[in-house]
């Protein structure tokens, strides 16, 4: 089979391709090929592998090739982040919108042309919700809570789910949406995003650099590690059309965890010097666009789906510097 | 002030703007031209007063000229309806998203280039709800009821409430989505929508024609009258923002009603001979679309801004004969 991953050199992509690229198999069918598109190359890692194919552009240009191609599977990942949609509207709605669009209409012309629907899973997120005066948040949102996004980013991705679903109802492509979670913890630098402090605390730490928490400790958010989120993908493609269980999109599996406990993760598994690289800055800006996040979210239909949340963040911890092979170096470098 | 009506020739368009011009003022200001953009031209009796400009054409060709102009107000009403984005995709697409985001685009241009955010009432629709396997509908569906669509129309809907609301956000217009529930009784001649018949079993039998009712008078639905409908338009555009509370959409008011209580009602009003006219005759294909479509629906907020639905089906009857002058010819003609 041939796989399409939109978004393939990015963080969740890259280790998307490979974890595919190591089963080998999708929904029992040999993997043949799999065709990473984004912005910039993917890792040489994932190059070197004879089944990779890259196409580096912005998605919009790809699609145009796409449309001559058949894939059997897609996972559309590609997306410009939150911090770039609230300050390019246009560049938002272009990569977001007209990208996403542009390719459930390159799909539907294999199908509308005799070709079988293709398998699609779009990659939302829990930025879709939101508190709007009218509908508080509940203490967890769930599959069916009701979105109200309160930023761009979360307003196109809820926007893209329910093209993927009516798209889906017609016929076109076999498409299901899969909320993430805030992914952490997250390699690399900081990034302006309000929500890098849930990476920087613990990555910064065990590198050996200082880390500002810039948010209460009593903040509670839901986490999940790029090893459960990488899986929740791969199960939501593999799983049949009534086990998905309709068109909605789903919640994947969340840890729900106060910076506290993160803190106490990271005293537990690095000890007290690590931990005392944390130093509590608060930052009234970031703090503001925190409290209107979700404080937690439950995935009843992905635990149907047989994907549970990770047991506690120590495992989280744990899992990121095993990806780091453990040392400091590697702590550092890895991107 | 400027308004600007989309799909000023439709049904609800033209009667919006005869209550409009009725009025003279809106929001306390008074009225001095309304644009009517339609595909078609405007009723002979709009054009003929002089506060009103009609331009016929294509929205998304319209749009590009209106992106010139200064409206103080927007009513943006014009679709694509349901049977014809089921028909044709692409019309859809283009008819209902691509023309409201240039539409709003065109708005947003002028705030970015100084001129205040123009106010927007958008008319959705309760057809964005619909029963999903994974959320079923609930009785009656509330402003804060999770929309599940199950037609396009239903997706470009919600879809462009969630665009208004970040567009509203963002603060390049003041927009505000009002879900519109089955306006009945609508003039002229059966269409091949499949509520055509809600308003086909008063119509018909008022001119003294024959009705088919092809669904079990038990089934219920939420209905409007014409005049509830543009009242309830005009009282959101007229709301200040903490009235309206929020940015999601908000329902109108609905009489909840089953086809048995509309039949006793036409009875009530036009006696045993119309009753008479209309021969339940089951349709598997409409009883089908119309057993996923919303058996009921509640207003809250719509309540909080004083608007409330009719008391019963007799007025809405009432109306609808007065609307038509009370003659069988007239109400034969009525287009």
């Amino acid at each position: 089979m041939r796989l399409l991953i939109t978004g393939g050199a990015g963080f969740i992509g890259a280790r998307l391709a490979r974890a595919l690229l190591e089963r080998g198999t999708l929904a029992a069918r040999r993997i043949e090929q799999i065709v990473l598109t984004d912005q910039v190359p993917p890792r040489a890692e994932l190059l070197a592998d004879a089944r990779v194919l890259a196409r580096t552009g912005a998605l919009l240009d790809e699609v145009a090739a796409l449309r001559s191609e058949a894939f059997d599977g897609v996972f559309h990942l590609a997306s410009a982040v939150s911090g770039e949609c609230e300050a390019d509207f246009d560049l938002g709605l272009r990569s977001n919108l007209d990208s996403t669009r542009a390719l459930l209409d390159a799909l539907r012309a294999r199908q509308e042309r005799g070709a079988p629907a293709t398998r699609l899973v779009f990659s939302s997120s829990v930025a879709v919700f939101g508190p709007d005066p009218a509908v508080p948040l509940p203490e967890r949102v769930a599959d069916d809570t009701l979105p109200t996004p309160q930023t761009s980013y979360g307003t196109h991705k809820l926007i893209c789910e329910h093209l993927v679903a009516d798209y889906t109802r017609k016929g076109y492509i076999d498409g299901r949406a899969a909320r993430l979670m805030t992914v952490t913890v997250r390699p690399g630098r900081p990034n302006r995003a309000a929500s890098s402090f849930f990476s920087g605390i613990i990555r910064e730490p065990l590198a050996g650099e200082e880390a500002i928490l810039p948010v209460s400790p009593e903040v509670s958010h839901p986490v999940s590690s790029p090893q459960r989120t990488v899986q929740g993908l791969i199960a939501v493609y593999e799983a049949s059309r009534e086990a998905f269980v309709g068109r909605t999109a789903l919640n994947l599996p969340a840890l729900n965890v106060t910076v506290q406990q993160m803190l106490d993760a990271l005293l537990a598994v690095a000890g007290p010097q690590a931990r005392a690289r944390v130093r509590l800055q608060r930052d009234s800006a970031i703090a503001g666009i925190v409290a209107n996040w979700p404080q937690g979210a439950s995935a009843k239909r992905a635990a149907g789906l047989g994907l549970l949340p990770e047991a506690n963040f120590e495992d989280i911890i744990r899992q990121y510097i095993a990806d780091c092979a453990g040392t400091p170096e590697a702590l550092k470098g890895m991107a």
